[in-house]
């Protein structure tokens, strides 16, 4: 296993006593992330319904699907009579569905008449996964249990933050093969081929893993936006690029945004590029426990105030471990009205992107909230690469 | 754009008179694959909420996040008054849900007593999307659309066969990468490095894409299991391989799996793969309009029996344009109780993988029916190849 027992169970711990508080005594977590988190579970089978059932008191109980259940025997700690996989013919059924397979566990382990917690608003967690669930367990009680084991995850351990700063290595030499294979006349897709090598092969000393995002690239007009990926088009002279890429490393990330310009860079982004990178590393440098994250971005603002930047979107959001389709963790964004409290050992990616209607310019920086500031989990230079 | 003004019409035109067989005069799209099916959209920007609204006589609706809506304007045919950004204080807020700002949207249009489908049981349509649907908006009745613009994917044009066909081209060659990068002593992860760089970099008149799916591979003792991905774990003398890979294009997959030894085959596996490999080449004989899916696994049985092979999960699933996490389409599975009728441009992947407890072995064919029969998507041995 990739952390110590006594890990996973102090993990249990605080999402057990968070389950208390919220008056839940079992808990379905179905985000892939949080399956990932308790138990060690690990498989792209994502896309039928599975879960993990946290209790107050028994282990915790994988669920999936039957062809899965030898990797999650494979991948987590728990006992193999805790792994219950549903059968085949309930996979994307017009007359089945998995949650009716869960309530039976539910009914067998006498829960019928628990308070139970659900990821009502995760991607992984449908309208119909509770619709099944609420018609199989008339006795039962729903509560929302969104962000409880996100909440748990956003302080990060020590070993966790060192699988983060590894990822960071590896996001390092993703950005440098980006740089490097960015040229006038190249395909896009070739330099994301080369990309996506140096995010998978990671390092010699440990591998990369697949990002919860995908390389997203734009280049000239489609800098106006920040989330679409390559085609077969060639980058072009006098043309801005945009990146956003991670290092991953056991599903831990760390995301890195930069912009290059190929020929001569405009006024325009030259003095954005000034104006922005300034900001960021005002706003970094005033980053330690005990600040909200609505003051980060309040003095991001203060910081780019008297220049013709704005910026309506959130400024930096809490990342980690993850699974697509995101390595945002959803718990905290720097942004008016977010008192989230910065803690030690909590992560965020700051990212002051701007996105006008014509054009538009990235850069971001990872890091993690220390004893007393903040430290970055990769070096990167942040200036705009001219080419 | 990739199709035309025509197709997506038509596309619309299927989907609206499904709607009225459903009594449904609205309805949301969240899948990215029906968004990108029924107006081009294309972005990684499915995890925040989003979606399509198509009524029975207006033009469809793009509505989305407001850093988005760029990328709504570059990549779909839809009028720009019909991209309709909520701001970003809905995302991921606590207080605020996009679905508010979309119930606003129906409101303006006059739509509140509208029947309006949705995708109950799409990872991309969570629970707390429904709530806070049905409190927005009281007058309107929520019908379950699951699958309906699934259905009328299913059925593929000629131009969007031409594209699979073209990911199936790519598909040979991620196919053939894999094979000559999997030695004794590589590391897994090296070579799935060169598997991504071949499915991305695509051929040198057009570009691949990023697969629904993630290269999924299993060495040794994990091949007993479907759904993993590599490690750095070196591979060993003795032991097989399983590979499932996709070539894609513009979102179009052509998907493969394939199993090698390295070294000298077990009996066992030999022997699976004499009986499996027969097997799906009597099936694929078999296949044409006019048959069922459960026929066309009775097929696999009856050309199996006698061997000592049990396989319990379906055998296909039809595939085509899809987006993480998953390239098939939930539609029609080859399996006992399925009755939908094979028809002309319908493209199923058979997939006959055999799991046991201490191993596995893989081979598949995407296919496509044709008038009279069905035809491979891509060609490429089916053998275990012993290296």
């Amino acid at each position: 296993m990739l952390f110590t027992k006594e890990e996973y169970q102090e993990r249990l711990r605080k999402t057990r006593e968070r389950m208390q508080q919220a008056g839940i005594d079992l808990l379905l977590a179905t985000h892939p992330a949080n399956m990932n988190y308790l138990t060690g579970y690990d498989g792209w089978s994502f896309y039928v319904h599975q879960g993990v059932l946290v209790s107050l008191q028994d282990e915790p109980i994988w669920f999936g699907r039957g062809m899965d259940a030898n990797g999650a025997k494979l991948t987590t700690w728990l006992k193999t009579e805790d792994i219950r996989p549903y059968k085949d013919d309930y996979v994307q059924s017009a007359t089945k569905h998995p949650m009716q397979s869960l309530a039976e566990i539910i009914r067998e382990k006498g829960w019928e008449r628990a308070t139970l917690g659900l990821e009502m608003d995760q991607f992984y967690f449908t309208h119909r996964a509770y619709v099944e669930l609420e018609k199989s367990l008339p006795k039962c009680r729903f509560h929302d249990a969104n962000l409880l084991v996100a909440m748990v995850r956003q302080i990060k351990s020590d070993r966790e933050i060192q699988l983060i700063k590894q990822a960071g290595k590896i996001a390092e030499r993703v950005m440098k093969t980006a740089m490097d294979a960015i040229e006038v006349g190249v395909r896009e897709c070739d330099a994301v081929a080369k990309i996506s090598y140096a995010q998978i092969a990671g390092t010699s000393e440990y591998e990369g893993d697949y990002p919860a995002i995908v390389p997203l690239l734009m280049a000239g007009k489609a800098t106006n936006t920040p989330h679409l990926t390559w085609s077969d088009r060639r980058f072009q002279n006098n043309e801005a690029v945009i990146l956003e890429l991670a290092g991953v490393y056991k599903h831990y990330h760390a995301p890195m945004a930069r912009t290059l310009f190929l020929g001569t860079p405009s006024s325009w982004i030259q003095e954005t590029a000034r104006v922005v990178i300034g900001g960021l590393e005002k706003t970094l440098e005033y980053i330690k426990p005990g600040v909200t994250c609505e003051q980060v971005e309040q003095r991001w603002r203060e910081a780019i105030a008297g220049s013709k930047i704005v910026k309506e979107s959130r400024l930096g959001y809490s990342y980690g471990l993850n699974y697509p389709p995101d390595w945002g963790e959803q718990t905290a964004s720097m942004r008016p009205g977010d008192k989230t409290e910065l803690k030690p050992n909590m992560t965020f990616h700051v990212i002051p992107g701007i996105w006008l209607e014509e054009m538009g310019f990235e850069v971001s920086q990872a890091i993690r909230v220390t004893e007393r500031g903040c430290e970055a989990v990769y070096n990167y230079p942040r200036e705009l690469v001219v080419k």
